[in-house]
């Protein structure tokens, strides 16, 4: 079945505020298995909304409304859309008492206005607000749904999930299943280059996204049910890593932060981390992870060269010599980090995030990693050759590689 | 003039990402005085797409499209709607050689499939990408005008704020000009209730917005030229910094971070920071700021109690008799920041992140700041009230009222 999400709010229109609810509904739909080829979004206008709208009804078989449904005379999603099924709206005296119920409870009176939020469609499912005034609804007519949502997405999320989806799984047809291969260390042209013969697919399909220097492959089948969707897409997911081999750094992870902790954990060690360009933004990304605390001992955040020398024991020679973005200054900045946390491995990063590259002629983007155990010390040179504006990029991608050398190590270390 | 958003990929669809870009868009768009009356979105379909784009074109002047311009077969925006307008698509020698340069710059190959990417319609205006490898185009045809745009949220932005905007403004019915007055520690409807008589305004417009515990007010003056809507603003503004007084971090500045590394670099001072929960977090933000290596001397992450007591001289008595989780606790380590760093300021931060609380009864979302010059202490506690899947929001929240708490340190240094 065809559904399509018809967002309705002048606010979306002037950019004050980040459709999320479009983004919520259409991840809901596409797993009960719903088609969805269309979002649209429109203003607080009768005449325009029920244009989309006549629209949406001749392409689609379920159309999911969200906004509109307050008690101003700007609210009118509710009005238009019974309009176009040709429903009166009735008072849904239930509807009334929760409404009246929800102001009595903040200690005040309900304004005359809020009446209307308790008129629904004639003969329509409706879904209670348990998190705000206004009611949502499912109206049918000669095979055409129209389900009205509110707004506010604390509102709406709860809604659709309460009793939305329980309304909607009897029209989901067949199911939709989705898995993610994650590979770190290669370009998103390359790796669809190596894959084309899986991007030709139809079922499962395979799809390529690209994002701050990762590159993923969405591997999608549909079924009967979950498991048959799953069965279908497990051959590829297997061949996709076999494939890509180390590169690939999860399938249906989160991040790569998620992976390093889990394969710390795994190992029971710990990590201690010096970072200069990156300057936290390793430890603010292990740290994201709940459990975290086992893994992480310490991080030094070493911008300057007296801390580097203070607290990590860089040598003033090695400095003096290679200068502070060099990978001898890396090493010892890793050294430092495993001899002060006494942790299992010892982290070090530096570099030039930008905008501008240093008086050795270093450019920005350029960054020197080095890990160490104390007795085997593994390096990678990171270079994005991006400068100007691009310095939290090259603070991303620099910490991604650092991560990433910390998983080729743990690989190495089962 | 009308203008609507065209937002191209099956990731918005399947509610993968969310729709940033059609909201940055919409802004901007509103902000030059065109009419948005339109967002849609739709899959990687040329089908689909075309049927789309013709109703778009005949019910809007300017027509934005977003993503779809990346090098692999499924990304097909340029050449649909080149198409739409029969224009043939020709090969531009500069974006060529600028492909192939990102590629050499990251020392590897092009592949052949990027070489499409520097195809682009006959007699358009060129927008070149300074952080991927897709340009945009604006090509014109009949009085109607289509812009691609890439779909990556960085890559956009760039490519709009300096290349687009210029452009689209000699289409721009009027100016508008928008000051925003940034405040820390009131809630928004607090903030909104205290400037209650502003925000009935008409020119300038005051509407409030609130993110992750901050609260803004934007002033929205509209005119013939940028002065006279500047001077509308002004009167605004300034009552609005004498409303809120010290609440107020800023007005057009981007962040906290911005303004704290601002404030130490006027005063020629420097910070060194202990984190715990906030576990790198508040150097990462600091370090966003080019030029930040002049204030921060350096941070360290003390997951651990032994890192709190080795490196840090945290007291083990001061943890067992009131907790890690403590004003005591966090003062120790703001004195342990600032003797270890050397630097003016030393700043502490424990707490609990969640998604749990601790064996003492504390609550996730707690937190305790100490800041120390060696002279004076002072203290904040922050508490969310936000457990579970908030790990994120109470950092951040821990991290923002730590850079407050030195701003209206450093407001008392002057």
């Amino acid at each position: 079945m065809k559904a399509e999400i018809l967002s309705v709010g002048t606010e979306l229109l002037l950019g004050d505020i980040v459709n999320t609810d479009a983004q919520f509904l259409a991840g809901e739909l596409a797993r009960l298995g719903f088609t969805v080829l269309y979002h649209s979004t429109v203003g607080d206008n009768e005449e325009r909304l029920t244009a989309l709208l006549e629209m949406a009804l001749l392409r689609s078989d379920i159309v999911l409304t969200t906004g509109g449904l307050g008690p101003t005379a700007d609210d009118l999603t509710k009005e238009v859309c019974a309009k176009a099924l040709g429903l009166p709206l009735v008072e849904d005296e239930e509807s009334m008492r929760r409404i009246e119920a929800c102001f009595r409870n903040r200690g005040s009176e309900m304004p005359e206005t809020n009446r209307k939020q308790a008129y629904l469609p004639q003969g329509c499912t409706i879904f209670r607000n348990n998190h705000g005034t206004a009611p949502g609804c499912a109206m049918e007519k000669a095979g055409k749904i129209i389900i009205n949502l509110p707004g506010p997405p604390r509102e709406l999320k709860a809604m659709f999930l309460e009793q939305v989806l329980p309304y909607l799984s009897r029209f989901a047809g067949g199911t939709i299943v989705s898995h993610t291969v994650r590979t770190f260390g290669i370009g998103e042209s390359a790796m669809a280059e190596r894959a084309a013969q899986f991007l030709k697919q139809e079922n499962p399909t395979v799809a390529p996204y690209a994002k701050d220097g990762e590159a993923l492959l969405r591997v999608t089948a549909k079924a009967d049910s979950p498991e048959e969707a799953d069965a279908l897409c497990k051959p590829t997911v297997d061949a996709l890593c076999a494939l890509y081999g180390d590169l690939v750094y999860g399938v249906d992870v989160d991040s790569l932060q998620q992976v390093v902790v889990q394969m710390l954990r795994e190992r029971g060690m710990k990590i201690g981390l010096a970072e200069s360009c990156t300057a936290g933004l390793i430890a603010k990304r292990i740290t994201e992870i709940p459990g975290s605390s086992e893994v992480l001992e310490c991080g030094i955040v070493s911008y300057s060269n007296r801390i580097k020398e203070k607290i990590l024991g860089v040598s003033p020679e090695t400095i003096e010599k290679y200068g502070v973005i060099s990978a001898e200054t890396a090493a010892e900045m890793a050294m430092g980090a495993w001899r002060v946390s006494g942790a299992d491995i010892g982290l070090g990063v530096t570099g030039l995030a930008g905008p501008d590259g240093d008086e050795r002629g270093n450019p920005a983007g350029l960054s020197f990693i080095a890990l160490t155990d104390g007795k085997h010390t593994l390096a990678r040179t990171v270079n994005t050759g991006r400068g100007g504006d691009n310095r939290e990029y090259n603070r991303f991608v620099t910490s991604s590689n650092a991560l990433d050398l910390i998983r080729l190590y743990l690989l190495d270390e089962k």
